[in-house]
């Protein structure tokens, strides 16, 4: 059976669904990949070498397995073969027309962002792994437009105190953000609502702010707040606020608006020359004034809404994007035959829709269809 | 006696030679201080915060002692007082016209350029300092355009190899940009014709290439390498660029024009999604490809020109820079007072010129005026 590589049509997209490397795998397992035209340049990866590992490169693909990275637009969803499946992040867009018109051809949808978050499932979790791109560059972008240095530096022109850096959610990306803040000389305090967060946060090298407020939720992720609970929560944070050179924020809920962590009364709070960088500015930022791709300078304050932050790394993010695509397909196929184990949870969980039926029940609701569940054990189809 | 600090006119410039710290200290020691309007802005130093230290702020300055970080242009020149003091750096313009219309107004004329460089002025080097930024910036650079990451990273996604980054010219800058990368978590490489570079870039953290070439000459510069050594050093250098992801070249001579380290040849050899950054672009750039200020892809390899690398980080780079300043203005005088002492080789050989008579034998021959040297012991001004 066939497997496409698309090209990206997402404007400042770099990256690719499958690097060279991740196609030389496929052909050796017996699948049949082709690949759009242009697909990988942008990531530094040329035809010629997707063709070189037994690809071909062509310009209108449709596959029986067909992968992106972002969603397909209309137009693009009306080039898929019907009946085929088609793999990628579709959230924001779940619930929207592309999802119905995928299904209308009864399209097998499968979106990373449903992935269950369970132990097994870890290496095809393309959140993850994207948000570890994200949070290196969110304090790479730190570095880059503060105009001092993170490092303490003794030198001969005078002592240079280490920049102080506040990582606002201690995820997968708030880690790796500390990591990176870490490891270039800066002071690093972090906060997260989830109080399991701490340990973690003090191994990746940050000191971890205790605010009284938690809100441990749910298969790893941080419930909402009430009202109430964030007006305490953004009280006690003004002071940290205040102090910090660098706040990173990182608070981003898959498929959901981005909450609001920062006020524009707490920028006001911190010193001329700071910087706010929000990694979730895609979902409208977790600061009031965040403008996706822009740099908003209030008072002296520099908000840096980040937009695509794994695309400012194509080839990384595409290599473990890529990686993540392996080891799920690997549960739907294998010896280039599709063979999906439909009493998997991981499977299961992962299928917004397959033959006409959405199983996905956010999506049947926002759809106004009725959802058919995947139910196992069931027939292998 | 009225120190002046004025705002930069140079493009793209953020610096500022004192900071609001330094002017309080001059103050302390009876100096008048004035400020332009607006001098310390784009390193985020307000007005305020100079007159709260006891600055007057006034739209132009005319002092006995003016200061800046750039060379003044020459209507800028038009406007000191006769007989005043100017400190700046005057690279490359240190045999112009700006030079020739100062001396005519018998403005006692201070480089940062020629301070000698002996143990006791490296607390007065601007340019050491400045490089410090620059070395800081280039590193940055890299990881910032570099579409993977540095650092080795163990991920259910794979593992992440770490980058691989060759600094070429162990000066303070070249060391600074090898702690840089390496603080990323790079493996760094590090090549100087100076044999004297080898221990200090391991302690940066830093393997020393050895290639058979060496230049090694006085006051801790490099001399310039005969047309036949230096073809044998490219030839030898090639199979390091070509194993590198990035290339860092440091190889600023001051005054003079940036030697070619990187042939057009050489950056042909590098991968795909390869970075040259280039920090002496202003100098003409160490790459035969490098265009100050632009990007320039060749061959799917981008070499990124750096133009005025300290600039992009002003506070720190002015923090240091007036630092520099108090240390030398302190040979120059005290409680408010010129009083400079002629017999010592600090303050005679950053000395241009004074009372109309060029004391640097470089800008006298290229100014068609006979030399007339400080001689020390002479009576004090």
């Amino acid at each position: 059976m066939k497997i496409s590589l698309f090209r990206e049509s997402r404007a400042g997209e770099t990256r690719v669904a499958l690097t060279p490397d991740a196609v030389k795998a496929l052909v050796s397992d017996g699948w049949s990949v082709e690949v759009q035209r242009g697909a990988g340049t942008l990531a530094h990866f040329s035809d010629d070498a997707y063709s070189q590992v037994g690809a071909t490169i062509v310009d209108t693909p449709a596959g029986d397995v067909n992968l992106r990275v972002n969603a397909p637009t209309l137009e693009e969803v009306g080039q898929l073969p019907e009946g085929s499946t088609h793999l990628s992040f579709l959230s924001p867009l779940l619930a929207s027309e592309v999802v119905r018109a995928m299904n209308e051809r009864r399209i097998t949808i499968l979106s990373f962002d449903l992935l269950p978050r369970i132990s097994r499932a870890q290496y095809m979790d393309a959140l993850s792994s994207q948000a570890t791109v994200s949070g290196y560059r969110a304090a790479l972008a730190g570095a880059t437009h503060f105009d001092r240095f993170f490092p303490l530096l003794t030198t001969a022109a005078g002592t240079i105190r280490p920049a102080k850096v506040l990582v606002m959610g201690v995820g997968v990306a708030g880690l790796q953000a500390i990591a990176t803040a870490k490891r270039l000389g800066a002071k690093v305090r972090a906060y997260d609502v989830r109080s399991a967060a701490k340990e973690e946060a003090e191994s990746a090298g940050a000191v971890f702010v205790k605010l009284g407020v938690t809100a441990d939720a749910a298969g790893g992720y941080a419930r909402e707040l009430t009202d109430e609970e964030r007006a305490a929560q953004q009280t006690a944070l003004l002071g940290e606020v205040a102090n910090a050179d660098i706040v990173i924020t990182t608070a981003a809920v898959p498929g959901r608006k981005s909450p609001i962590l920062l006020s524009t009364a707490m920028v006001e709070a911190m010193g001329e020359g700071s910087l706010v960088i929000d990694m979730a500015a895609d979902g409208g930022g977790n600061c009031e004034l965040t403008v996706a791709g822009q740099i908003v300078e209030h008072h002296g304050v520099r908000v840096v809404g980040l937009a695509n932050p794994p695309a400012q790394m194509g080839a990384s993010a595409s290599f473990m994007y890529a990686n993540n695509v392996l080891k799920l397909l690997a549960l739907f196929g294998a010896k280039g035959e599709l063979k999906p184990d439909w009493s998997d949870e991981v499977v299961v969980g992962v299928t917004v829709a397959r033959n006409g039926e959405v199983n996905h029940a956010p999506t049947a609701e926002a759809l106004g269809v009725e959802r058919v569940a995947i139910s196992a054990p069931k027939e292998n189809e």
